[in-house]
């Protein structure tokens, strides 16, 4: 009595449904304080000085209106302050808050730029691993997902892209950095890839989007400056979510933005804030809106997860693991032993160690460890962490 | 370089805009106290000292994990408290908090009901006058809008519905008390209809759900006691928002409800949740999760609202309107004199009375008036409102 695309995604999500209840089961059995849980990227982090200061500002002395409707593409003040910011540290928009719209977190924005640009059947290219929710969106906007592997270390696979543009492609999403592989692209690479874009739409008559979807921008290890693609193309736009930068996962507010060079973005930007409307997000919360305006450049201290991700990696290097590290976010996907993902994450559940298979992500063969957990946790992964070879 | 259907969804709203975009104009040549906008329902009331207090206190001594992502159903014991408050209310749930699903606003709700339960092309029946995204949220998940008129009086058509439920019918929304007619639909009618869904399921050999979006259920102006249609069918289901009865409709929180007699509850409620996650909701923000748990009886005081609408139905019967006294809401939906409601709503903007044309919620003919607005706005309207006949 649900509908029959429901029931696939059900279906396809029921493996890993059956570990997580199985993981519940494991810290009954063995208290919770001794199960490594890996799994999610919900951030173990407390949100910056900056943003609980402006949230109890907020709420000791509330701004008229503070609790009801915002227009749907966000206040425009709001709007404004964003655009400046992300001028400010060369990522573009600019004096004009047309060019963005205010969210509820990257999913929401993501869908929202897909009923947007979509007509019924048209394809979007993903690059797998990619974030488990992408196909699902896609779908959702009436569109076909088309997915292209990356190279061995995760980086996009040029001549396989140039392939998959085809005639009813309209756009390829890229997360950046990229969750799970950690791998943020060299500016080369990105170049390269606008290019074959600009040409593929050429050929095809047909304008081709590229979508970079960026949540995880100020989680980066090192120390070459972050360029976002949506800034290397006219047709770039960008999405964002305040949930991990912030850690506030759990209250939905992020932004969209296009790049103001686009001959479209007048049109876009309408069609983005009807879009946030019927969707029916209506806008992003009004609250967190006015929260995140008064602590635009409070970010959490990324030097913990910077250790985490030293000690991870030593401790995989060690037990034999074939693992690329990270380049920014807080995952590390290293390649699973004898291959099977699906059967190694439940061995590594018995061991009490929680992680997640790589097929979730589009890429068997890997397995993802979310390391923005307390430092105890990252002990006893350690611990836990059975050798590779056996 | 927007999708076809966008295109038409933003020229739908084309003459709308023009209106709203001239109605900034009228504020800044005549200034903004001196022009009664009525065409919105973003109430002016603050919210109750409940909502408020809890607010306060979540903030000043925030429990673990306030932030954090919550489940997409929602907080488990959010949930739980929402299934007994229905029950303690007579509208439903009950100990299970399977049964709800806190999402972000009613909006939310329908779009992840109708993306749980829809087949590409199933059809939606919808009864004229409704809430304006209505078509779109159908569209969006997949579907097909099917429009019945009410009745004159706003009540719905039996005869027409029966008519209208075929073979690839899966729902049918009910706006309960409507907006914007403000009619409540006496229990009877409710009967007599489900009997009818009940009749047209069997003999096209599949279910068809019956929702009730019911935002304004607490703003009711009459003795009788509030009857969920929800209630009545076992293939009922529930949405509402916290927007209007705690005056909150910027930050986005509400739920949706299934009756527990559902022979597929269980499929239901975990589609609910799916389709929460991949819409890119992925919950209701978490600190408004903890607001409406810690307040659930708090609601606006009605009294004003009473007294507005008594006030304006005065107005419009001494000046000569057609107009149904509304049973609940804060809309009132008089006929246009002359017909042309959209002509109409232009005149009376120049008369710096602002109210939604009829043609907005599917039907012609009326004009919708918001009367969620303080004591002078009323005051002001009553003075701009133009003679029916002149």
């Amino acid at each position: 009595m649900i509908s029959e695309e429901m029931r696939q995604l059900l279906a396809t999500g029921s493996e890993i449904r059956t570990m997580w209840e199985r993981s519940f089961e494991l810290k009954r059995i063995h208290g919770a304080e001794n199960v490594a849980d890996m799994t999610l990227g919900n951030p173990f982090a407390p949100p910056p000085e900056g943003v609980l200061k402006a949230l109890e500002e907020l709420v000791a002395n509330p701004p008229p209106d503070l609790h009801r409707y915002t227009p749907n593409a966000g206040i425009p003040e709001v709007r404004q302050l964003i655009a400046a910011h992300l001028h400010d540290h060369g990522l573009l928009p600019g004096a004009q808050r047309h060019h963005v719209v205010v969210t509820a977190g990257a999913s929401g924005a993501t869908n929202i730029v897909l009923r947007a640009v979509l007509d019924p059947g048209d394809e979007v290219v993903l690059l797998s691993p990619f974030f488990p929710d992408y196909p699902a969106h896609v779908l959702n906007q009436h569109g076909v997902p088309v997915v292209v592997p990356t190279t061995p270390d995760f980086l996009p696979d040029l001549a396989a892209i140039e392939e998959a543009l085809g005639p009813r492609t309209r756009l390829l999403i890229i997360n950046h950095p990229n969750n799970p592989s950690g791998r943020l692209y060299p500016q080369w690479l990105l170049r390269d890839l606008v290019e074959i874009i600009r040409k593929q739409s050429r050929k095809n008559g047909r304008i081709i989007y590229l979508l970079s979807d960026e949540p995880y921008r100020e989680i980066c290890f090192t120390s070459e400056p972050f360029t976002s693609p949506a800034k290397l193309y006219e047709h770039g736009l960008m999405t964002y979510s305040f949930s991990k930068s912030k850690s506030i996962p759990g209250e939905r507010i992020g932004y969209l933005a296009l790049n103001p060079e686009s001959p479209a973005a007048t049109e876009l930007a309408k069609a983005f804030a009807l879009a946030n409307r019927i969707l029916g997000f209506t806008s992003a919360p009004s609250l967190w809106q006015h929260v995140i305006a008064r602590s635009l450049d409070a970010v959490i201290d990324i030097e913990p997860l910077r250790r985490h991700r030293d000690c991870l990696l030593e401790a995989l290097e060690n037990k034999g693991y074939e693992v690329i590290p990270p380049d920014g976010t807080f995952y590390l996907f290293p390649r699973t032993p004898g291959g099977d993902d699906v059967a190694f994450v439940s061995r590594a559940m018995e061991s009490l160690l929680l992680v997640a298979p790589g097929s979730t992500f589009g890429h068997p063969g890997h397995f993802r460890m979310a390391f923005c957990v307390d430092q105890r946790t990252v002990d006893l992964a350690v611990e836990r962490l059975p050798p590779a070879r056996q």
